[in-house]
């Protein structure tokens, strides 16, 4: 129990610091909105300048979105953590406007490498897109 | 030749085209270098507004380069062709100011299905990401 | 609730239909353990012609029964259903005699194109693999 | 150049060893064309039990080429490399009797991760998947 509060403290601290140097994730008005080890919920509303020649979302922005929060979720251990790669399956397109809610969750870490698994979904709660991470511990701190 | 000559014409109004309406590529700042029918070269500098928070440009906006690339090049043949999903390996990061290069070229095409690989390289040449796009195609023209 | 009934009745018999033709999929001891509408549950046993070069089962093989369960489950609809691609990440190995599970659900499925997620397990519930399939639905019946 | 003529030779080693001790390449009748440090040329004919329900080559022997062709591509400098995972796409099907090759080359390894790049055609030179696998070098030696 004192474990996972303490694991929780600094899965809390961790997002709080990366989001202070991620100017990337700022800029685009991302928000947390919940963070557990290796697990983390973002929001962020999709703005004029995202908007791409066939009139929806650009599928940039939904795949930096998707990728912020896979970035966050494997960095819950105070342990430097990169992506080494991710996939992505777009469903439904996004739209000016459209607040979309990204879900990243861990679904396996060893020593090195990790898989987290990312859903972004509408507000209505439609799948918008489906991305994969693939993470790799470097030997740092975050914290 | 005449017909590979008026291939090019369609490849570089399509391109023409999706340039004027794409909001998204024309804000960060992306030029197109050269297109022919299948395959374009764009290139875009990592401006401070897209480095994340362990310093180097977010995989975000290195995809986004390399989506506008897979996106111009699958859309070259005046049929609307909208991404189904894609996968990024990232081999090197790329910080602050460095001009980045995304070269999209075809590697297959059917009736409905596309397959476009993308190289970011740096403008010393190194392999920044390697990017691999699938395309379907809809009913409907881009002119 | 007829309709569903109508439904699994139609799985049931795409499955017996796809089994009876697929040689592949006997040739390897695979066992169908259930299908639903999009989704299918199948075993493989490791056998000792399946094992690599550092002695674990090939991931070709995991690989071929992720395959299988992906097939089995996005041709549930009498609509005869390809793979376009697919990606799979390796977590645990699997070693001579593990009894694998392959557990096939369909994530979304429009017009034409589909994804499937399915997850290879171990006897013991271990994570073995992760797999993606993406489905095309060709114009042809399967019964 | 003493020392390329070295690398060629331990690349030659690795292969030969790994083939020694890989019962399921061996099995399905796969054989090395060509090895050299990172890249091999490997070959398989389409057997009978490799048929599936819709009357081609089942999808998982096509990647079970691919990925022996990567393993051995991975596995030639002495160092154990696995598979952390691996994409395809189809583009051709594949039917009995086809004589498939596939090629591997190394598109760029560092110290512990490495991304290979697979070319699997059939006899005619038509392109039937493209598979891009993703290695890890583990702390052992092959020899």
């Amino acid at each position: 129990m004192a474990d996972s509060h303490e694991k929780q403290k600094i899965a809390e601290e961790c997002a709080r610091v990366l989001g202070e140097r991620d100017a990337a994730t700022a800029h685009l008005g991302m928000e947390l909105v919940s963070v557990t080890p290796g697990n983390v919920v973002i929001t962020m509303t999709v703005k004029d300048y995202m908007v791409q020649g066939h009139g929806n979302c650009h599928g940039g922005y939904i795949f930096t979105l998707a990728d912020s929060a896979f970035a966050f979720a494997c960095n819950t251990y105070n342990a430097v953590t990169v992506a080494q790669g991710c996939s992505i399956e777009y469903m439904k397109p996004a739209i000016l406007g459209d607040a979309l809610v990204a879900k990243a969750s861990e679904v396996s870490r060893g020593k090195r490498t990790g898989v987290y698994d990312v859903r972004i979904e509408r507000s209505d709660g439609e799948l918008v897109a489906l991305m994969r991470g693939k993470s790799y511990q470097v030997n740092a701190t975050l914290l």
